[in-house]
């Protein structure tokens, strides 16, 4: 049997740069798909491009419209190939003809360098000691097993904090890899729900995502639990920024990602 | 007289959705001319764009292959308009057919709403007591005055700190727009070289700035020197991260911006 994931981000191969797809219903969030299954996709129909060279360093995926239940093609070029980086442009196209989501993606090579990480991991509880987040409101959020150790939803404090510490693991699991760690990049809630402690209109319209890992790093990282950490600088005028870091719980820096969200809330 | 900013930002409209440009000798980087005038003109491009609605948000640019001296285009179509949001997609091609530049932008109303500021300013010396960096390796750095309040490229530190905070202002003086702030967003000397305290093949792939400021903010900040912070969370296996903030003097975050930079630095 095959993992919901891996149904949520098939892709049929239709030649000339193109993928064709289907929406899944493992992953359903309110409106449309869980965003991380469509940035999933769009990294996904660079990554098995043929002409694909080097592992995914980066990835940013505009979310322009719910995508609507049933079938999208992706189209996926290269844009530029170096001799050691590939720029690729991605985009997603409902049935209707509505582009539901744009991307650029780049690939690398990831030779042996001079290496210095100046970011410590976070330091949280083990991923035994502490509960798992009841949601519920959402069909993808049962997908994942969420343990909050800092900043869950349940915190009484309002403004609640903007930053969220949480162990995450596929349920049921899956071993890591790009796709799944594209996704992983856009699991945090809005911090804009963090803070107000209650539902607003709010959703992502861009994230960024930069991957530190190879492919032999997300190999050792198999299906284990992932440390995420988000936080946000700034809520004004109807958009807040979000930054994550997603970690090994041996302390290997796997992805950062950056959002733009979008919410409406009166003062 | 115009300012050499605005002659290296000059496009021309050519119709169904393409903007005809130049380079210019005014922001010469080593090889090519500096990013930020880049990440400028794909801005531009979009914002000027007679389909345009909304004030810039959000603008990703991937910077695929350093630009040739000359002539290029530019194209720039809306990939989707929301009522309140509008998604764009942009294409730098150079004379030869050469995609030197690939990007997205992010444009959307912005009306007030719940407003919340977790970041803090970070501290700096007044501009005024500081010196300026007497920089010189490249024509562009001449263009700014940068006046390091730490971290700048003088400590004697090996490795010396990826992080770096200074303030910033246009030489000659120039009102701030969303161009000249896109091009901020990328002002910050690869984190590569602060850390090595020494040259290094490197150059910055792609970009990610958050606008934070409206038109109106702009207006307010006037041609005032910016205070910039940027640093960096890991380098490894040939990319580091980078994320900056720029600052008002009055403590008004007017854009974030995350990049990945490529580097060559053997062990």
């Amino acid at each position: 049997m095959s993992h919901p994931f891996d149904d949520s981000i098939a892709l049929e191969w239709l030649g000339e740069d193109r993928w064709q797809g289907a929406t899944s219903e493992a992953y359903w969030n309110m409106v449309g798909p869980f965003g991380g299954t469509i940035a999933a996709l769009l990294l996904r129909a660079a990554l098995d491009h043929p002409a694909r060279e080097g592992q995914p360093v980066a990835l940013t995926v505009n979310f322009c419209a719910t995508l609507a239940k049933g079938a999208f093609t992706i189209a996926a070029r290269p844009a530029r190939t170096n001799r050691s980086t590939q720029h690729w442009t991605m985009e997603l196209v409902q049935a209707d003809g509505t582009i539901a989501a744009t991307g650029t993606a780049l690939f690398g090579a990831r030779p042996e360098t001079f290496a210095h990480r100046p970011a410590t991991p976070p330091i949280a509880p083990p991923f035994e000691t502490l509960s798992r987040f009841a949601g519920g409101f959402s069909g993808w959020v049962e997908r994942f097993d969420m343990r909050f150790a800092e900043g869950g939803p349940e915190t009484a404090e309002v403004p609640g904090p903007a930053r969220s510490l949480l162990w995450i693991v596929n349920d049921p699991p899956r071993p890591l890899d790009f796709p799944g760690l594209a996704a992983l990049c856009d699991i945090f809630f809005g911090r804009i729900i963090h803070v107000r402690r209650r539902m607003v209109p709010f959703g992502t319209i861009t994230m960024t995502a930069y991957f530190h890992a190879t492919d032999d790093d997300l190999a050792a990282a198999g299906a284990a639990p992932v440390l995420g950490l988000a936080d946000a600088r700034i809520f004004d005028r109807g958009f807040h920024d979000q930054s994550a870091e997603l970690w090994t719980a041996d302390g290997r820096l796997l992805a950062t990602s950056h959002q733009l969200v979008y919410y409406r809330d009166p003062q």
